[in-house]
């Protein structure tokens, strides 16, 4: 049997498009005979749509659309793909909708199934929009026996329920997942790891692309009954792939078990990347706009900018102060060169002396002095994005942000936030190994100097980071809050869109109150 | 008999302060010669605590004051206490917790009832943290069989279980309900259809107090065998009632269907005070600042705040611009001193000027140069709160929001954003009800001028909100989406805490992706 994994890129709420990309992906699989191709979860109205959901006209649009698939596939191989389908039951704040694997085969559409564990964690809320599914038999193709799992079904430990034994119970020869598992660091091991508990041949189908916090990996895979790997498809790119499962051929396994080290950071770096081109393409904003300080995190942004949009499509911005060490400035015009993007350079002396005319003793004391150079800048680059359009990128890494070490409206401005969900250390390392891959990329000056803010005189951040930033991340994994964290809370809460590559990222899948004891 | 309705107001996390508040509640209870107490959902953790319910040291400690409050009570009347309860089920990312509703007697805890329905829509994530509870039968207390229910297990009306008639159907005499249930503007005649729908005598003791966008507005009431209201509990404000329910009296029935016209403005104003009181005490911030404009949101806010905090610990700080008109910052300074709050005036010509110098070309065209200066008022407004502490509040309104016309880190900034759930029709009905009731207070120009921002020369803002704003609203009530309000979602999601008045107010309510086609 050849089973055709297509790992594509789909656009939430485009429905033209997305039948589109389905039907491109079941050509290439139909020149390759397969003889059954197996779509992501939510392929149709892309994932994850959210609240769209409860806007009828868009349900409706999506069942046909499903039917209108059905329709171009009649004359080919059968095709498994994700979509809604409805569940027949009236319910009140409720679309009352399955996560559903239709089958189209013929021209008809049939539910294959529907999800039945829904996750309610992180940054998962499908219990708002779906109902679990009722355990349904696998389903004949080509003669073999088909259990088909969407998806959360498969990570069943901790449940009540249990769908891939369910499956293997009704005589499933094998089973296939369809699923939309974001990318984290950890997360090809986990997701290996509940695969082979069900010791059976298993297809696994993810989506691959960016939409809004969340980075769809790819890397879908086949197991063979063994738990071996015998494919892999690409990581952070679509594919196309058939696989013949009756082939013993096995491909070079990853050697991957539950208690790796960690990943090696270039996944992390293809990741970013990806969130970045996809919230920018996806959102039709041609060009991207980042404060470059001379400081190692937003050089760390300019260059993944500069891979993801294609460095014409990136300004970086340089805004001096009188406590700017001016070779902050001229290695942050030697990084841009070198990337060949766009450098401005602005002054701030000027707006920064008219704030102290007209604040003065407001400004005495504390840091309310810091602030205002922190929110002039904010200020200076949203006029870039005002004037020229696209986006203003966001250069605060998840350490300082989980501190509170960040002036909201200042240096916390910025659409998306590309590294916000990344460790001060994490940030050390991918610049280092950026630096070690891309020879004089990078100006030594920016890795060596220690972190400043540089609004006062020789300022350096006052933490040991790498004392500060482990810490500080395990109380952020466990949902632990300290002082330092809750303080900050309402400061995290006015911030764009944070790219999700750790377990738990700030975001919609931090649901913590500000007002608390 | 007679019950005790204890409507308090708890606070998030605060175990120690909330067993004190019960406390003092039963105590009131008992020298009224009550039989039995009942306290309001999740009265010892406060509500909501969201993802704190993750962390295992609270939960624990939950318990330990439940305990503590089962010993404390131990020689007084039976007492009824929302609380948290476990499962006893272990699951991956899931608490695996009741939202309980425990009976303390006799020095003992007893589950009287595990929360049901599990609302998962809106603000509501409930599934995230509970399991929902087995039906349990009613309670024998003091000669009666009560049947109790928490918040949503009174809504059952569209979902497939149905409480209060398991209830009824194990011979419970009278319905108990707890209730955690946050403001909106019909919220009152729902739950009295609600309520009114098991034909039987009811008593629904609510929460009290704010909590980040949540305001509970008390408004606990008794309901006899006929569906009349035979007690009602004080609006936004802690109360503790006895009711004798075998006393034939009603009190006056409050004229309520569910057809209701729209309810009073007074009660909006209520909420939106109680909502900016709590942000305020409970999160220990002394002073709040605001811009005062001249215009009728910045003077709505202004009226609010006075109230909310006292005029000492309010400033109002306008910011002229050369485009403003002088009797917009006159009459401002007509209400701050009218209000007897905090007034300066900080003039943004030399700022603006300097950003001119420094931005040249860049402010050609488009609104760049009208961004600015909102920017630059959010700048001075934050360094107020920088220098003396407290919190910005916001100015925006709903229908200026949705639209999209209103300046990130701009006229969007502030922690907290009092009117961003109420529309510029119910900002002008709120603004000419507080004219008419305190005369003399707002300068007649305020209310009179036609809206405009002031950010160049003779600008007007470009809509007949009279047209406009049912329109937007009506989309975002309905989850639809329309180009300007998908164009904006981006600034949106960057909002503060926006206190929630509506149905379908923008944030945790509202999970609406960013990117989409």
């Amino acid at each position: 049997m050849r089973i055709a994994l297509a790992q594509i890129n789909t656009w939430v709420g485009d429905l033209a498009g997305n039948v589109e990309r389905c039907l491109a992906a079941i050509e290439s699989a139909r020149n390759q005979k397969a003889d059954l191709v197996i779509l992501p979860e939510m392929a149709i109205p892309g994932y994850p749509p959210r609240d769209i959901l409860f806007d009828a006209s868009f349900t409706a649009a999506v069942a046909a659309a499903t039917t209108d698939l059905a329709s171009m596939t009649a004359d080919g191989p059968p095709v498994v793909v994700g979509t809604l389908w409805p569940a027949d039951q009236t319910l009140h704040h409720h679309p009352g909708l399955y996560n559903a694997a239709v089958l189209l085969s013929g021209g008809e559409a049939q539910l294959a199934a529907a999800k039945r564990l829904l996750p309610a964690y992180d940054v998962f809320h499908e219990p708002r929009w779906f109902l679990p599914g009722p355990p349904l038999p696998p389903v004949s193709i080509a003669g073999r026996r088909l259990g088909f799992l969407i998806c959360e079904d498969m990570w069943d430990e901790g449940y009540p329920v249990h769908p891939p034994a369910d499956l293997l119970a009704a005589e499933a020869e094998m089973l296939i997942c369809l699923s939309a598992s974001p990318y984290r660091r950890q997360i090809l091991s986990e997701r290996l790891y509940h695969a082979r508990r069900s010791g059976c041949p298993l297809v696994y189908v993810n989506l691959c692309g960016a939409t809004d916090e969340l980075i769809f990996d790819g890397r879908s895979f086949v197991l063979n009954e063994a738990g071996e790997v015998i494919a892999q498809l690409a990581a952070f790119e679509e594919e196309v792939r058939v696989v013949d499962l009756d082939s013993s051929e096995t491909t070079e396994q990853p050697q991957i078990t539950t208690n790796q080290p960690e990943p090696p950071v270039e996944e992390l770096y293809q990741a970013l990347v990806l969130g970045v081109r996809d919230f920018a393409r996806k959102n039709q904003l041609d060009r991207a706009f980042l404060g470059l300080s001379g400081g190692i995190d937003s050089a760390l942004v300019a260059i993944i900018a500069a891979e993801a949009l294609g460095p014409a499509r990136v300004t970086a911005v340089a805004i001096p102060s009188r406590y700017t060490d001016p070779r902050s400035t001229a290695y942050a015009e030697t990084l841009a060169a070198n990337l060949g993007i766009g450098f401005d350079v602005v002054s701030l002396e000027t707006m920064h002396s008219a704030v102290e005319v007209t604040l003065g003793p407001l400004l005495d004391g504390g840091t309310t002095a810091e602030n205002v150079q922190a929110r002039l800048r904010g200020m200076i680059l949203m006029s870039y994005v005002n004037r020229y359009g696209g986006l203003l990128l966001n250069t605060s890494n998840k350490t300082e942000l989980s501190l509170g070490y960040a002036t909201l409206y200042g240096d916390m401005a910025g659409t998306l936030c590309p590294i916000a969900d990344v460790t001060k250390p994490q940030v050390i390392a991918l610049t280092q190994w950026l630096a070690s891959t891309r020879r004089n990329l990078i100006p030594s000056f920016i890795i060596e100097r220690p972190p400043s803010a540089e609004l006062r005189p020789d300022q350096i951040d006052p933490f040991n980071y790498t004392e500060v930033s482990p810490a500080i991340e395990n109380l952020v994994q466990a949902n632990h809050s300290n002082p330092a964290l809750r303080r900050s809370e309402y400061k995290r809460w006015q911030m764009g869109v944070i790219l999700k590559v750790s377990d738990k990222a700030f975001g919609t899948g931090r649901l913590m109150p500000i007002t608390r004891r």
